[in-house]
């Protein structure tokens, strides 16, 4: 079963190319970090802090592609580890059916938090319990 | 008539926060400048170059987001200039129609060279005399 998390930190540094996100258990006390790049990191800090664009950013055109076509953006599960790398599936739903997009988990985030309201984030169990132990 | 353009140049400035591509007539001499973001600005260059990266980058993400909603990339139109700023529309085709999609110029033109062919660019006649005009 897919645990639900949410975005707890952002860590950005300009000093760094990689940026650092944390995602915390919603019903528990587990979370681990998954690291991302600035644009990324970017884009979802400007939608925790509300910041408007008045034209669509890039992750806007996803939620906004994904509508145009019918369809209806449903969650985030990091689904996946492999070598050090998540990897995560953006779920629409379209004509009563769940369709999964692979992504990378920050795309993904950010795609969840530019929805109003923000898209529910799932973590694979086996994906949770390899990243909490590896970040120990 | 909305005329068919090739991006001709990418202007990438570390120092400055926007940078420039340059549009140009295929079947003539006309060209303008667009100032885009770093982050589109870089992604660009990346597909003009061939780099490829191991997961979906973000414009690759929406690629893949039209196809699994069973449509496919059609084009790109820079549809309108109002105050200084270019409006575009990524199309696609689905069932037969051609669904058009917000978005900004080079979002869409991210998303044209992520493609494989790229997909053409046009830009609206009244759009190319302005911003012609507007360049000189």
């Amino acid at each position: 079963m897919p645990v639900e998390m949410q975005l707890s930190r952002i860590i950005i540094s300009e000093i760094h190319d990689q940026q650092i996100i944390y995602l915390s258990e919603v019903d528990g006390h587990r979370q681990f970090p998954i690291v991302i790049g600035i644009f990324e990191a970017t884009s979802i800090e400007r939608r925790i802090k509300g910041l408007k664009a008045p034209r669509p950013l890039t992750h806007d055109l996803i939620v906004g592609t994904i509508r145009q076509l019918g369809a209806e953006p449903d969650s985030v599960v990091v689904s996946d580890l492999r070598d050090g790398t998540y990897f995560a599936e953006l779920r629409v739903q379209k004509d009563g059916e769940l369709v999964g997009i692979d992504a990378r988990p920050s795309d993904a985030i950010a795609v969840a938090v530019s929805c109003e309201p923000p898209l529910p984030i799932f973590v694979a169990e086996q994906v949770l319990d390899e990243a909490v132990s590896d970040s120990l």
